[in-house]
């Protein structure tokens, strides 16, 4: 249900958009039917407590004795300090590579030796940012024990790097979900459908539906 | 009352440092008897809290007719956050300059046509960032009505340039704060007060007290 109403909002405040037909290009290239900018639920305070209280029951119910959050630099800042709030736990938050001048620390904030840490995350594409940041807080002696996140796009990559580090990840939604919620609601025709399929599959060959 | 509990947390915490015979250098170059790294506050909950309650305060009683809150990327994105959820009010972050590949906004989130918006900073140096930020939004057609942060160093040049700008300041508490806590905790000798005075008089001169 909550994977439902969250592709739903995503919609209706076009954070997610949908162009089978008109392929978005993304910085890597990849053409793509689907963009994706979850910061703009920040500036909706009704879609963005949807998030934030869904966010705090993941962990609840899905982790144990959980120590600390951590937010994925930049995106992954905000909703995973909302999160901290509500669960009064301390907070991180932690770059996937340093910054030019590499003045800056990779981890911002305090950690403490073991501590059970769950990352906080926008959006799963490749997973690569959210391994390199548990890399970052395993090898600053604590223990990232999942990785939650508003959405993935569901690719088979990215779901076998997670499973290779024996990383949980939990994601409030799902481009399959999406593509349903637009389909009810007539924004896409379902014949592109199997176009849709194929670039989840394969997306750095897709070309267009 | 509220600039003598947060200097005293600072201090609690070493988020703030103070070492006035052995200075800091700053990424700048200049040598500093303080060094000061607000993010460390968001791994303690309770002083986070405390922090959060005291910006919304600022909020409701030096601003009138706020629609929205902005973060300054990065440290300011954490408090901003809290501070929109805690008002119900839309959040954005704003970047003081683009990244590299310039493929990235400045306003992260969305904004209206002359909004009243409230900036979150974590730490007030020479203040160009901030003002930075004011200038994004401004040029977005929002209209940035101040500024709050948790702490300032107090520099003429920063003063200067928000009265220039017509842009109000209020931050949680101050660097002679932090000195006048740090005496009376007998953290430093009152004998370098005056070295100290002269570093925020001068901070591009001074070598050590």
């Amino acid at each position: 249900v909550i994977a439902s109403q969250i592709a739903n909002l995503l919609l209706d405040i076009e954070a997610v958009r949908l162009r089978p037909e008109q392929p978005f290009q993304w910085s890597s290239g990849w053409l793509s039917p689907i963009y994706c900018d979850n910061r703009l639920t920040l500036s909706f305070p009704e879609v963005r407590t949807v998030i934030k209280n869904a966010l705090v029951e993941l962990v609840k119910t899905k982790f144990t004795n959980v120590d600390a959050i951590a937010g994925v630099a930049t995106a992954g800042i905000p909703q995973g300090v909302l999160v901290a709030d509500a669960l009064n736990l301390p907070f991180v938050y932690v770059r996937s590579a340093p910054k030019g001048h590499g003045l800056e620390n990779l981890i911002e904030g305090k950690i403490e030796k073991n501590q059970r840490i769950v990352v906080v995350e926008d959006l799963i594409s490749t997973g690569g940012s959210s391994l390199k940041v548990v890399d970052a807080l395993t090898n600053a002696g604590a223990n990232p024990i999942g990785i939650i996140a508003i959405m993935t796009y569901g690719f088979d990559a990215a779901k076998k790097s997670f499973r290779e580090k024996n990383i949980e990840l939990h994601c409030l939604t799902n481009y399959t979900q999406v593509i349903v919620e637009a389909i009810t609601r007539n924004m896409i025709d379902k014949t592109v459908l199997a176009s849709l399929e194929e670039w989840r599959n394969a997306p750095e060959v897709w070309q267009n539906a």
